[in-house]
């Protein structure tokens, strides 16, 4: 690490001083352009990415990363959150967490909060396939590393995610190897917007067609919101008798499901069986004992967290691009249709 | 309010600047002695709380407010903290959140954090009953409410929280009516710590003598963390075959009795009771069905939030004091012994 060049080199060669490279590199004022240029040509000759640069100058830390949550009334985000928070703590880091999914700002709204509140580096755990940041992600004075969603077309950005197509064709397989040909799939609205459940609708979508069965859009089902799930479901059971199987692309929506599926007084898994995606603690209770693909949330947050502490001091270099394998567990809400 | 004096007038009166007024209230060293005290004396003859005048002199607002959450994992913090951040938002509030049950760090020591970071207010969900505190909470520049849990000793402290001892009550109350005299109690390793468990553990031991009913220490057990509680209620149908209730300190702690009792072969309620506390969201789930007290937790959530903005904006004035009443939730883990 110490062999690598750094700002100071960099000044050398430009002629100017290091306070001067800070200047240009952070976009602050008064800086003459025929400086600013003198210290980009200065960068590319030594063949460094501006964030390296930047990072270098950075002396005083602040021991503080930000985290962006999704919604916190979803036990995997709330889970999660509280793993990287107590490695975090271990490692003497404070993190000051904000509001992914606020109706009122967008996600470079709260990034750049974060940004100017002097944090080390950022971990999001939210964010649209397509959404349009202001904030420049790939070249940020500090490190930026998405968690559990990832973004379209950013072969540049840091993340740590599982890979929802696969774990969403395991629990298809899984089912269909146990007899289920008719199975519903839930779903939120906007689900096209986030990696997450596109990738797992896209999963739902290849198992059928992996193995011959056709794809009924009267299966499928984008919830509102948690109570649409149980409306849904409750109809779904009504409408289509033939049904014996429901994917439910989160765990929080299958919890949903199976307090429809009381309520119209069918057995799980006799009757009826239940597959979730995340494996967020009340899973494994035995009166939920939901089968479920594991995002493997325990190691997924403490990548995120030592990944991008390895980006601030300058161990990794980006991109750090970790891509997890999902898990089936299964529990007892699913059955197989052959008795 | 436009009539309540303002730092202009103590300033006028002292025969000092607003700067030194604002100097003298948030510790600034180079204040002579002597102008200090003219200040303080000022202060005094208007018969003001210094943290009206201090927020008087705040003019740049952040409308952010700082919140310190305990442990996410317990879906009572996340779901309570979603609440809040909902509500924030329409209100154009952000919210930083921070870990105030880190082992590395004093709740004074993560509150300092906060204030540095410029906030408006900050809300603290979790505290000890004899926090030390370094930060002055009650003449703080910004205001500070306590949430769920208060401190002792604390008459000026602003605080929300729902009335834990009679909540308790409330639930042996049911229980005893319904027959049970054999009740165990699940609590936390230092529960007298908080005074959440404290007084809980008051209230299960209050209703006990106030019905006739002899204390049995044997019948309550402190859980280090919930596994422990899983083991502690295994072992206690083993050796207590007498028990018939078991009332958990939290719904969280109630979700590890049930799987306790499930791997017992025990059927809940028939042959075990099983009262909560908190009303979680799983609370409710079919597959739950857990009967608890209700914290009432959106309420105090929305309403801790709405009394730091007057706080904030000087609409009220310190202390503000709400205590909620709590509210008996009977699901389908508790049944009459009477049959």
């Amino acid at each position: 690490m110490s062999q690598r060049p750094n700002a100071y080199d960099v000044a050398k060669l430009a002629g100017v001083s290091q306070t001067t490279v800070s200047r240009v590199l952070n976009d602050f004022p008064y800086v003459r352009p025929a400086t600013r240029m003198k210290v980009l040509n200065a960068i590319e000759e030594l063949g460094f990415k501006p964030d390296e640069i930047a990072r270098s100058l950075v002396k005083k830390k602040t021991n503080t990363i930000g985290l962006i949550v999704g919604n916190l009334a979803n036990p995997f985000y709330a889970e999660t959150a509280q793993v990287i928070l107590n490695e975090a703590s271990k490692l003497n880091y404070d993190v000051i967490m904000m509001d992914g999914d606020s109706k009122n700002e967008s996600l470079s709204e709260v990034l750049s909060k974060l940004l100017n509140r002097r944090v080390d580096g950022v971990i999001v755990a939210t964010v649209k396939r397509r959404e349009e940041l202001t904030v420049n992600i790939v070249d940020s004075t500090i490190p930026i590393l998405f968690f559990n969603r990832s973004m379209d077309n950013l072969e540049q950005a840091n993340y740590v995610i599982v890979d929802d197509l696969k774990g969403s064709k395991i629990a298809m397989q899984y089912l269909i190897e146990n007899g289920h040909k008719s199975i519903a799939y839930i779903t939120i609205t906007g689900y096209q917007e986030y990696s997450t459940f596109n990738d797992r609708f896209l999963g739902y979508k290849q198992a059928l067609q992996d193995n011959g069965i056709a794809y009924n859009e009267e299966l499928v089902f984008e919830a509102n919101n948690h109570n649409s799930a149980l409306d849904f479901s409750m109809n779904l059971l009504q409408t289509n008798p033939n049904v014996t199987a429901i994917f439910a692309s989160t765990d929080s929506i299958a919890l949903e499901v199976l307090e429809a599926i009381s309520r119209c007084n069918k057995k799980v898994p006799e009757e009826i069986s239940i597959m979730g995606f995340d494996d967020i603690n009340i899973a494994g209770n035995p009166y939920v004992k939901l089968t479920t693909i594991s995002q493997r949330k325990e190691e997924m947050s403490k990548l995120a967290l030592t990944n991008l502490l390895a980006l601030i001091s300058g161990e990794s270099s980006s991109p750090v691009q970790i891509v997890l394998e999902p898990k089936l567990i299964v529990r007892g809400t699913t059955k197989s249709t052959k008795g």
